[in-house]
């Protein structure tokens, strides 16, 4: 096995061969011998070992074990002890999510740190098949069944073209030790079940499995990139960038045909995978509104709007005669002016007089009215927006200049009768608004 | 399972409530429940049945059984003789894909003359994930992995939904008897170590495993959909058509990234399924040829050719002074003219005297050498085509006219001197090529 080894790091990353890089270790046999490999071929690298702190005692053992193996074999080794229930817990994704993304980070962070090119990892021809499997069997896309990648962003797997008997052989040949791997998530638990009585069988029904499995594996590859060509193109033809707002035109939506596999394809980044919502959201009536964890889309007339997830201000910034400080993402200008000339959408002139309680800025609230210029009376800024065709999105993002409980200036829109410049007015203040 | 099944067709086949159809039965469990199904639900329909002759004495008891069945259930019935073997042998294909054609091709003629609307075969979920792991096994790419279509050209599928253990208890039940499938070829062993040994424990590591595979499919026809959208507008880009010959400009092709699935997909309806021989082709020299069973594909200076495989025409046609008989495909007019008038290189004019063994029309051979007009000497018409930088197919293609061995014209190129008009000619034939 090792002379393959070297012949496939050789052709495949021969960087390996030329700069130090990073191992992952998590003790048990795979990575055990990679370990093992890597030093018997005489390359340079670091060993990094993550402690989830998932399994009490074992994982305490895991982590002793790759520590002393690092002592041993006069390696250089890093242990990090994570606590992955916390993380789940703040951040809403399962253990098993927050423990890649927890691994994934530091190994990032080690190789700036420790000037390293990249980590490798023990993923091998077994892996492949089980998680090629474990996605079929739970209903997944393309993407799902296009296997692990050989190289991706910071991460080589250079095991991939060798199967568990091989690495199981070479442990034993070596007398390389490992620690058993105590977990037992359910995805554990139904990778063990398809180890132990799924994947011998398929291989007694037909001993070229793993390599026309990675034929396969290559084709779907294949499609995949072409997929997201023709993904990229369409969304080129379709969407329409207005700020931080995409729009899915309506009507450029219900030429795609198939719809439903185009609208998993052009949402899926967004984190919109269920097709149906989105089809139901394409047929429901405007102003309705679905979310993911990243993503708010939401149903106009004519298009569908997409925009980040974000905390909405609530903030109220002082504009006079105080100004916040540092309010520098408000582009809101406030001079005296000697008259009035150059008026605007985004130009004020207020009498300074009627500002008793000064200037302040913020966001539209409900129930907010105002004294509209020129009419008489008062009218609810909803039914302004209403009138005017606001979407949900243009209505959270409304400015609103205030003067304590009343309102100045629907900004950009429409100012309010009880601050306008009359002929009694001394002092005349002007505002522009720069949004 | 009666229940399900009614509705299952009311929502997918209506058209089996109201019109007669083809049942296709091969006296095997899951087409015996399907004929029971159909029978108890009061529908209209044939039954058909092949005897390939692949099984002896059995074969024929398969035959009995359903011919037996059709008397005591007072259906009509088709059954069928099949020398597959031979088919086999004369078409180059495997027994089972020859199976597969002439299966198709009869029922085909059946739903004609007996005035049904379709066919419906008893493929259900077990055989969709058999079909899956078979191709998987096997190394395929998309189109194969995206399972048995519920509804194909001429073809319904209505037992998709159900699964073995099903229709086996709907057997049991209804005490529908069947004949056990006593074949055995390579893909009948591995459907059957897949039947007994892998799928039991798929299902016993995940019961949802069918459902959530029914889901996976269903993600993976979409992809497939939107690749054939992407696949038909690459192809609207790159290729070019000329007469029958289909031209792909390197140029345009090595724009294509990734090449290789490209490739795949693009020339795959040809035949061309082994991207690394198209690879190659692209990178060689100018002038090779490979062939699929349907088409060639030439290597010319800037482009890859494509054509049709077909008989080169042997034949030598009478054009003076006798005319073959309905030579209809050939575009040579001949008259006899007074003077010459009108050149081009489509219009020839001989001296009627020189043509001692008449007029006659043929493909361009190896070997032949003409006396072009102007210029003294011989020349090869191979080293004509070398110069004027022929492909294989233009020269496949070229049409000689000649009187007897003697090469008259290498038509819509160049005369023979040997033949031309003089100040001595008595009569004139003129020849238009309306090629």
């Amino acid at each position: 096995m090792k002379t393959r080894f070297k012949a496939h790091i050789e052709t495949h990353f021969p960087e390996m061969l030329q700069k130090p890089f990073l191992l992952a270790c998590s003790g048990g046999v795979d990575s055990m011998v990679l370990w093992t490999l890597c030093r018997e071929s005489g390359l340079d690298f670091e060993v990094a070992h993550c402690n989830f702190n998932l399994r009490g005692d074992d994982s305490t053992k895991d982590a002793d074990f790759v520590t002393e193996m690092g002592i041993i074999w006069n390696q250089t080794i890093h242990v990090k002890q994570f606590n992955t229930v916390a993380y789940s817990a703040s951040h809403k994704q399962s253990l098993q999510e927050s423990a890649r993304v927890l691994r994934y980070e530091w190994f990032a962070d080690l190789l700036r740190e420790r000037n390293l090119t990249f980590t490798i990892t023990a993923h091998h021809a077994d892996d492949q098949l089980e998680t090629f499997l474990i996605n079929l069997i739970r209903g997944t896309g393309l993407e799902g069944l296009t296997g692990i990648p050989a190289a991706a962003k910071g991460i080589r797997r250079p095991l991939l073209p060798f199967d568990r008997e091989e690495i199981l052989a070479y442990a034993h040949d070596t007398k390389t030790p490992w620690r058993e791997d105590a977990s037992n998530t359910e995805e554990k638990y139904l990778r063990n079940r398809l180890r132990q009585s799924v994947i011998p069988n398929l291989k007694k029904a037909d001993s070229r499995v793993l390599g026309n499995f990675e034929k396969s594996l290559d084709f779907l590859k294949g499609s995949r990139a072409l997929l997201g060509n023709h993904i990229a193109e369409v969304r080129d033809r379709v969407l329409e960038k207005e700020g931080e707002v995409v729009r899915f035109p309506l009507k450029a939506l219900e030429q795609l045909s198939p719809l439903d596999p185009y609208l998993y394809e052009l949402f899926r980044p967004y984190g919109f995978t269920d097709w149906q919502a989105l089809r139901r959201l394409m047929d429901g009536i405007s102003g309705k509104e679905i979310r993911s964890a990243t993503h708010r889309l939401l149903r106009d007339r004519t298009a569908l709007l997409l925009r980040p997830v974000q905390a909405q201000s609530q903030e109220i910034y002082q504009i006079y005669p105080q100004v916040s400080p540092n309010p520098s993402d408000l582009p809101m200008i406030l001079s005296e002016v000697a008259h009035m000339e150059q008026a605007g959408k985004n130009v004020l002139y207020v009498d300074r007089e009627t500002l008793k309680e000064g200037l302040q800025l913020r966001k539209w609230q409900k129930g907010d009215y105002f004294y509209p210029l020129g009419m008489s009376g008062r009218q609810k800024i909803a039914k302004y927006f209403k009138d005017h065709k606001f979407n949900l999105f243009e209505k959270e993002d409304q400015w609103i200049l205030c003067s304590g409980d009343a309102i100045v200036w629907l900004v950009g829109h429409r100012p309010d009768e009880r601050f306008k410049v009359t002929g009694q007015t001394k002092q005349i203040l002007r505002l522009e608004w720069r949004g």
